[in-house]
């Protein structure tokens, strides 16, 4: 029996396969139009009304509340880890979730400033013992060391997956009116690089960086892991060409060199499209899920909002693969969903004036023309 | 009596001619090391712990509060307006000027978020009456039509200049710790980019955007009014040689095509140096004042921050010029302010993590190492 069966049979490969429905094209005018209703110059708040704009076209409605926010952080630890691609042990994952489970972690503290929640999740954790604060959807303690077999099963990765959608679905049904990706997990950035270049087809030396802090040797070894790994599976050889190729190649290589946060994550993008829940993007990790669970699903792409420009230098190629831009470019690379919350506290900026806008008929003078 | 005199002295020419003090270095290492004992990776709030850092410098010390903020908002009008630069009338400005008194323009409910002040100030408005709420420093009921004689005369320009220095006194004085400049005027994006091409000698085409919405036919207007006041003042000629000379150039450059908004906006950045306050740069006018305070009194750039990449053309030649890289890059052309309160916001957010930081010690973690 499979883990994921193990699970009640919640997952099955059916779920990532629907088509998720297109934005709609008369809310966003509709939000446009009140935008230009607002005393100031035409597009003023420049992409911040777009992406306003966005949210009313994915959630089918004018009136955007995304007043209440969570953050879903999805907690794994990567058995690549045993080949020295970190400064770092994997003990830290626990300890730092443990922190966030406590409310004191990173993420926790600016979540807080904007009034977001932070909602962290084990997916594979190597702690047997439940986490106070934490989610347990833990499908395994860990990945596998991907120099030695695949990170997981397909089933541990569909299990993860669904993981993410369960959380999105829950995260609707709690009346959340924005999520935000965000992950913890030792080891992370090799397995999103990893995944950037398979995905993507770009070098490897081009896509990898140093991660929380590698030193030059460390990042030739966390290198030379990656580029071993795309041998070893056969990635990295281009694109397929068909839908169901495209799909099944992004699944072999999310369970080859993948991770169970990345897994849960592209769950969450998938769950969010299929609830119409607007969703933002973090750093690398989070992108990589992001453009997963785009070849998975085509058209989830819609309920994505991109924060910031990583340090990493595979987010920025896989944001553009997306095509997605974001606003923010501030050499960020803490993790936890730290960038999509600097994203979110401006979004509530901006909707302080969508909200409850002072109108040029508010202060007596005309609406400017569009031309 | 010129206007400056009658002021009681308080602005002189000596006023301007001043050797900022140069950051703390030792404070700026000091800050850089608390940040690396933060739990997190290595510089993982990238730019924002340099900006930080940069705060601790300018103020002198490692002990950062930057919850008490204000945006001053400098208002005036622009003769030139009746060339048919912008679409808006210029009462226009006299009503966002009362909106803002009464709290309710863009950049009040957005500071409002943030818990920020906003203080306009009137140093130029074409309107008798004070405005309620908008602090009186007005220096001439807006300025003249620069195609027909200098916008303003030596005396108001230096009188203008004088009102920015003591408004940022003015904070210092009530504990401000950051301050962010602002400003509301029609028609201020064309002195702001014929000031931007006399700077720079950047081509009139290149540096020239559509404000607040011009139509084709009005920006090429626009160009051509730029364009003719350069030939009329002699202006455009090319970066003058001494300090002496840059400064004496950069003031007639002032006097001749700029506004008394930015002459004052100038003065904010001045004063703030000379205060040891920290100020953000809003958008292009704001940029433009800030470049002519640097030409002015070189060395005040060491205490500005910069905020977005504005969508005026004008804004990210002027920043270049400064040496001065936004992190936010939204196509924002909104002015009052409001690019600059979005990027305190962040500041705020960055501030969580260095106010009452959880530390490697606190998890059990050991330290990354710096290679």
């Amino acid at each position: 029996m499979d883990k994921g069966q193990s699970m009640g049979g919640q997952i099955a490969h059916g779920q990532i396969d629907f088509l998720p429905d297109l934005p709609d094209e008369g809310v966003r005018e509709q939000v446009k139009a009140r935008w230009d209703g607002v005393a100031k110059p035409l597009d003023g708040l420049g992409r911040f009304e777009t992406l306003i704009a966005q949210i009313g076209a994915v959630t089918g409605s004018a009136h955007i509340d995304i007043h209440k926010k969570a953050v879903l952080v999805m907690c794994a630890d990567n058995g690549i880890v045993e080949e020295g691609v970190s400064q770092s042990g994997q003990e830290v994952t626990a300890l730092v979730a443990e922190s966030m489970g406590r409310g004191q972690s990173s993420v926790c503290r600016m979540a807080k400033w904007i009034g977001a929640d932070v909602l962290p999740v084990d997916v594979g954790i190597c702690r047997a013992d439940p986490i106070p604060g934490v989610i347990d959807k833990k499908v395994a303690a860990g990945t596998e060391n991907f120099l030695k077999r695949p990170a997981m099963t397909e089933a541990q990765a569909l299990q993860a997956v669904g993981a993410g959608m369960e959380m999105a679905a829950f995260c609707k049904k709690q009346g959340y009116g924005l999520i935000a990706t965000g992950e913890m997990g030792i080891g992370n950035t090799t397995t999103s690089s990893a995944m950037a270049a398979a995905m993507t087809g770009c070098a490897v030396e081009e896509i990898t960086g140093r991660g929380a802090g590698l030193d030059d040797s460390g990042l030739s070894r966390k290198r030379q892991v990656i580029a071993r790994a795309l041998e070893l599976y056969g990635l990295n050889q281009g694109a397929p060409g068909s839908l169901q190729s495209v799909r099944e190649e992004t699944f072999r290589i999310l369970c080859c060199v993948g991770g169970l946060d990345i897994a849960a994550l592209a769950g969450v993008f998938l769950g969010a499209a299929k609830v119409h829940l607007p969703v933002v993007i973090d750093g690398v990790i989070s992108a990589v899920a992001a453009l997963a669970a785009e070849r998975l699903t085509p058209g989830v792409r819609a309920y994505m909002l991109p924060s910031h420009k990583s340090r990493e230098p595979a987010a920025n190629r896989i944001l553009q693969e997306l095509g997605l831009e974001p606003v923010l470019d501030a050499h960020m690379a803490l993790g936890e969903g730290t960038g999509a919350v600097m994203f979110m506290g401006m979004l509530d900026m901006a909707m302080t004036l969508y909200d409850s806008p002072t109108t040029f008929s508010d202060i007596s003078v005309e609406q400017y023309q569009r031309y």
